[in-house]
């Protein structure tokens, strides 16, 4: 099963385009549990229990792992080993560089960390991206319009009349399929998102800011206009039980309500 | 020491704004030497042993050790540990996320791998690049203008009258200093390295291409004109031995030569 197969399939088995980021963090876990690498994998793995029949997949940010350094490594890896194998792993590292490095970044990824997608800054061009469109069975996300402040900086600057964030999409459309290639659209831009839709009506969107940033699901799923997406929350999921020993069941209403939210907007 | 200092120092020492990259990869190494990550460590040291005394710093491109899974990073680690204290190590990551997430892979890189400085990419913006300048004793390389063929795609799309790298240039340049913060600008384009160093004269640029890229050393020495530099070579050096059993020798040779056509140039 492709990463694509495996993305649509979920979302139709658990009825959810949610996505859950294990983005963690030692210290903001529930004060029982161990601040070690032990306790983040107990903490990832009793998260991914009480959520992986409502989700469509999970996003494991890199750059939460690498701060610990290498055991942070073995903690992304026992992390991704305990997904259960039917659920689509976004590797959300923001790669890209030359030919012969992003080769070695999409082997590190998609071979040494079995994700089935990654995320890929489009600066450096077509050909820091196409080493990880080669491998045919899994799927790039694009960064378009993130969802952060510094989006105004450049990606919202005009190349004549068009937005930089548009020529990206435009330009990038045509180096990959639907199957394999989506995009990075931020929750905190829904007027942008709905001209990008308009703009690529089959792509997958990979909408993050959902939550925590400030994005609403109803604006969201509206300006979204039932395209193919996948909605993350991570820090409004993850640490919804705040100190609490059941912290787990917390996470699970949350993405419950999450998931409501986004169906009922979805009709 | 700050890592500009330790920059500076040690290209008075060596006279050398030579870098090296050491951009290991199992199967261009010499036949003689285990396929493994004890082999790749072995032919790091000896390259590390033979050229330490000829260079400013050594660029760590994360890429080649990730390919190798937790395990490159122990070898990522163990080659960091084996370079000299007195020279600058740069981390070749590109690197650059939302607000907390960089803050993440500033960690990384700065405490758990304890480089000097990193490359990030500007795409994202601001607040995607100021965590990293938040350590004051550390250095940014913000990619300005790339060697590959793909800088066409956006980096040379004009935004009104200016090129997208320019307004990389222009934007960033107040995010912060001449010592904390620097461009990569590939060798493989000189005329705009001139013209790129005339609107900023004193940041250090990170100038890779020469060598395996195509970019020739004597143009790319011209067209800085005396700006504070880095040159990086990487296969063109570590893979200079071929299969002799004395490898390490021939790269410092190779390492001799560039700095050598580099100081002619400089003059």
């Amino acid at each position: 099963m492709t990463g694509y197969e495996k993305l649509i399939s979920a979302e139709e088995r658990n009825n959810s385009i949610l996505c859950v980021g294990l983005d963690i963090v030692a210290d903001r876990m529930p004060t029982h549990i161990e601040r070690s690498i032990d306790g983040m994998l107990q903490f990832n793995k009793a998260i991914i229990n009480s959520t992986s029949d409502l989700v469509s997949s999970y996003k494991i940010n890199f750059a939460f792992y690498e701060q610990y350094g290498i055991r942070g490594f073995e903690l992304l890896k026992k992390t991704i080993d305990s997904i259960p194998k039917e659920i689509h792993i976004i590797a959300d590292a923001k790669r890209g560089d030359i030919g012969n490095t992003s080769r070695a970044y999409a082997k590190a990824v998609f071979e040494e960390f079995k994700c089935d997608s990654i995320t890929v800054s489009p600066y450096m061009g077509e050909d820091s991206v196409s080493p990880f469109l080669r491998y045919e069975d899994k799927m790039v996300f694009l960064l378009c319009l993130t969802s952060n402040s510094g989006s105004k900086d450049f990606e919202k600057q005009k190349i004549g009349s068009d937005y930089l964030y548009e020529v990206v999409l435009k330009k990038s459309m045509k180096w990959g399929t639907t199957q394999n290639l989506g995009y990075v659209v931020g929750a905190t831009h829904p007027k942008e998102l709905k001209s990008i839709r308009e703009k690529a009506p089959n792509s997958f969107f990979l909408i993050p800011g959902v939550g925590a940033q400030g994005g609403s699901p109803y604006d969201v799923i509206t300006a979204n206009n039932n395209g193919p997406a996948i909605i993350n929350s991570s820090r409004g999921i993850i640490y919804a039980g705040g100190n609490e020993l059941k912290y787990a069941e917390f996470s699970r209403l949350a993405a419950l309500e999450l998931r409501k939210q986004l169906n009922e907007s979805r009709m």
